[in-house]
């Protein structure tokens, strides 16, 4: 039994989509979340950088003597899980690995379509672990630079969100893919907008769900499961609280109102 | 006589729109462009966060001996003008008075209209400025967040972005204003698709001209305009240098190539 936290981290609010499964499949587990809201987008921003950002991030969560940390950020998963990694003595997971994971077994075709930010894209990180764990795989990636504002300005269910969606997925159909992975966490808010271009004939996979499970069978092995007794979720912003209170109310089965500023730039992104 | 450079800042490349302006009308002056690529956007954050970059970026600045600062980006101007006018020891513009100034000049029914980011219209800075020159204005604010996404995806003529446009410009059109000003640096670049929707008889404001003309008048009374023989302009960014080029290759007469990284991090945010 260990009852510290699990920390886990995102660029803004879309991780908060993680957070939530973790909280469903591992209730008994207290986690603490850090969204940068300052810094925020990833999507854009280049490899150094966000290595950068991750590495201070996750000094502020070993601070907070976290047991395992989730990095619920897809561009990060590409560019940092090795640096934070490297970095820590604690278990480290990416949304990739599960995502992938979760593709290959819904695929019947082998050709799988991943949606992300220009940043996980132009990783190739979906692309190299799905050929690792299926060198038949054909993989077509797309960015869609555009989503997240969409999301950010609330328009879910709206008939611009779907021409952009129409517009973005136009090549990825054409493939005859049988999968989408959702490989950006802000995606699955757009999940019903998105099933409606992409239509019956395709799987639509969150990562958040496979993450959950791998997190699971990790605390597990290393037998460091929480009781359960104390369970307490902490959430820590690098700016616009109000803000990330607000949308948290969105994703989140209940309000919170524990949210803390932290000054996320006065941490080294070293060792 | 003085030839020490411009000091230009911005959250990232929509800031070159005014940097352009600056080569025009002061062809002798040299500029150092700083772009703050790994923390765009700005129109999004806090107030305190915005001062906060600001000030890290004057200190950069400074560093470089400018002998002024012009703050190309109106969510920073908005937040940051005076705690960056307290922190140093050179003439600091911001681009909402200039702004404000050429909508005055321009508006026969005193409707003026304001788009820009959720930032600079929460401060109220436009309507601020623009009733203290003239109280008998009135000013209707619309924050229209989609557009820098929809500028930096390059959607610049689209039929998406004169939809996203038609949509945030309804009720302002209602509102029968006959002068709008594109408060935010990246607007000017979908001009032409707001015009479709704003017609002939509504005057579109870019306060980059009055920006740059302020500069002028404060460089004359301080005796300090250059000579013209050596003019250099370098570029800085904190993240994204080839995205840099790439964009302001769309924006400025000429290619660039001078682009350097800056760790702006590692600059103190207080004098």
């Amino acid at each position: 039994m260990n009852n510290a936290p699990i920390g886990v981290f995102d660029s803004g609010v879309g991780g908060l989509t993680v957070a939530r499964e973790i909280m469903r499949q591992l209730p008994a587990e207290s986690i603490v979340y850090f969204g940068d809201m300052a810094r925020v987008p990833y999507g854009s921003k280049s490899k150094d950088t966000i290595i950068s950002f991750s590495r201070q991030i996750a000094a502020f969560l070993m601070e907070k003597n976290v047991k395992a940390i989730v990095i619920a950020c897809n561009t990060a998963s590409a560019f940092a899980l090795e640096a934070v990694s490297d970095m820590v003595d604690v278990s480290v997971i990416g949304v990739i690995e599960p995502g992938a994971r979760a593709a290959n077994n819904a695929t019947k075709s082998k050709r799988i379509g991943i949606i992300a930010t220009e940043g996980t894209v132009k990783s190739g990180s979906y692309s190299k672990v799905l050929h690792r764990i299926n060198p038949d795989l054909q993989v077509f990636a797309k960015a869609c630079p555009l989503f997240v504002p969409l999301v950010e300005e609330g328009w879910l269910y709206d008939e611009i969100t779907k021409e952009v969606a129409d517009r973005y997925l136009y090549d990825l159909l054409s493939y005859d893919i049988d999968t989408l992975v959702l490989g950006c966490t802000h995606y699955p808010l757009i999940r019903r907008t998105i099933s409606k271009v992409t239509g019956d004939g395709i799987t639509l996979i969150n990562p958040a769900y496979e993450t959950a499970k791998e997190l699971e069978k990790i605390l597990e092995a290393d037998d460091m499961r929480a009781d359960g007794v104390n369970v307490k979720n902490e959430y820590y912003v690098s700016d616009g609280a109000d803000r990330f209170k607000k949308f948290a109310a969105s994703i989140l089965p209940s309000d919170i109102d524990n949210v803390n500023y932290v000054n996320i730039e006065r941490y080294e992104s070293k060792c």
